[in-house]
């Protein structure tokens, strides 16, 4: 069996026990029934999750940034040039950008995994090289990526779950770096939801009409050469791209598969967990939308999996940045299990009847 | 000079020339323009608060949970008794609440203040004694406070943020803990804004419809009885109470004088935001909206503030609980002006002319 196979065949659903446990101390604890609001279901779904409660807390964490180039960057769907994704790298590895900030403050790791960047990469502490590819061939003209390669990609994805939880993560945030990596977002989502490009796409680092108009024209073109299966995700990740989505993707899965919990990103995290869910639905049994991004194919790929963001910003930067954020609401619900006193213990009084 | 009226003249804007050197750094960070969304209007309230860019880490911070009780329970507006108060003191003072698991998590330190608890209270390590009256007399019959209580209470707020500022604490967290102390807050929160009191006044820990009617018929005699003028706003905490909410309204003012963020938990921190403005309308300005509350009231008091709230979880649990999941975003922003290189610094191509 291969590895996606063997994976998927190992993702169950959440343990409906341990998330009914959950609920009933819930109720137990010195406070207002449902006080928590949904802070008290994502404590009912880590419980879940893991399968025990109170369940573990999410930590340590590490965001892992996918990155990755994209063939379809030569139509002219953003204006930042493509050499920004190796550069970017950089950054991340020198602890320059916002997903570094965000995650000192937070005490989470940042690993990089080079997927599928056009520039060369040197080895650096930091950075995992699983490259598939020198960035992605042009989704107009065929397929982004051959079957295998992006059979590769899912793989490394889920080689990076499994190391970062062998090495003790017991949270893994989604992040992505990808120089026109919304337009394979937003190609991904209409072929799994189907969706309307128009609806779909979006500006993704904030581009103009004429270049969002080309954009999703772009997105239309890929979508009627390629008409791919939604039920084949390896056909629908060959065809598009990109190689931080199918690495994602995996991601998600061997994370379902460990019941480790996933803090999904934004628009590329959501589209890479609509590939998960079409190899596994429970794959996303284990994922918390950690924010809504601005890009309008979020909504529409969130809607589809179910998922509701925990934060709504307007942020729109990738990275990991806005799942990030949303850590310590995790954090917060699992400690509320495990430290919350009950009314007896506490000698609280509960209130009279009524409600 | 009294304590208030030197406060209250210590009070300035944010810094106009300090908010607009966070938005040019901002532009210059390795991000696409705009991209952190409301975190990056955080960042720059940071650093108009401060008067520097890049501001402080607004941490080590400190959630001062307010505590009192209200004569108005006498009126049957909620099912908890009275004594919870108290329990609930102990059970802080215990690390045995939500507000403690929350804390523990991200760092940050509880205190206690008793400003108006009914039961007597032993003295605790993290409890400040600052109590003012054996719990407030029943606004239905008279005043809850007299002037001079309420000044008092809001005194020992301002000494409160005093103390929390000289002990090290760079970010103050608004807590309170009071049974019945949501019906105190829909009638400040009608002073002070004109709301009617069938919008202002909400089901606080989950009260039934019977409950729900006899409390808005509790706020709706209490204001046709006191008639306060809502630019006096000692009046007002005087007819209403509680101490609770005049100590937060001194603890916004003094953090405010010391140029300190605070950060608003929910609608009892709102209707004291509201007194705290009524002082002083600068007061408001190094105020963060941490969370919405279920809470009904909540809407129309940071309506009426200008404020916008961080997260909405639906959360209704008071002890600064919302606000202590949004201290992460407020640390998260200045940490990202202050750590995020710039495109010269960090060698990344800017994106070619356009949006």
């Amino acid at each position: 069996m291969d590895l996606i196979a063997e994976t998927v065949a190992a993702i169950a659903p959440r343990d409906t026990a341990a998330e009914a446990a959950a609920r009933a101390h819930l109720a137990r604890m010195t406070m207002p029934p449902g006080a928590l609001g949904r802070v008290g279901d994502v404590a009912v779904t880590l419980a879940g999750i893991a399968g025990q409660c109170p369940p573990p807390l999410p930590q340590p964490a590490a965001v892992a940034v996918f990155a990755g180039d994209h063939g379809v960057h030569a139509q002219g769907v953003t204006p930042w040039p493509q050499e920004v994704t190796a550069q970017m790298v950089g950054n991340f590895l020198s602890g320059g950008a916002v997903v570094n900030a965000f995650a000192t403050q937070l005490g989470a790791e940042v690993c990089v995994v080079d997927m599928g960047v056009a520039a060369p990469l040197d080895a650096a502490p930091g950075l995992l090289l699983r490259r598939v590819v020198d960035g992605t061939a042009d989704m107009t003209a065929g397929p982004a990526l051959t079957r295998e390669q992006a059979r590769r990609a899912v793989e490394a994805g889920i080689e990076t779950a499994r190391d970062l939880v062998a090495a003790g993560h017991r949270c893994l945030i989604t992040g992505d770096m990808g120089i026109a990596n919304t337009t394979a977002a937003a190609a991904l989502i209409c072929a799994f939801t189907g969706a309307d490009p128009a609806a779909a796409t979006g500006r993704g680092t904030g581009i103009d009409d004429a270049t969002l108009a080309r954009k999703t024209d772009v997105v239309r073109r890929a979508l009627a050469l390629h008409r791919p299966d939604p039920a084949d995700p390896l056909a629908v990740l060959a065809a598009f791209g990109g190689c931080e989505h199918a690495g994602l993707a995996g991601l998600i899965l061997g994370a379902a598969a460990l019941r480790v919990p996933v803090l999904l990103d934004g628009v590329n995290a959501g589209a890479a967990a609509l590939a998960a869910a079409a190899f596994a639905p429970d794959a996303v049994g284990p994922c918390l939308a950690g924010h809504r991004s601005a890009e309008p194919g979020h909504r529409i790929a969130l809607d589809h999996l179910g998922l509701e963001p925990l934060l709504d910003l307007g942020m729109r930067l990738g990275e990991g940045t806005g799942a990030l954020l949303a850590l310590p609401v995790a954090q917060g619900a699992a400690r509320a299990l495990q430290d919350v006193a009950t009314f007896d213990a506490a000698g609280v009084t509960e209130k009279d009847g009524g409600s």
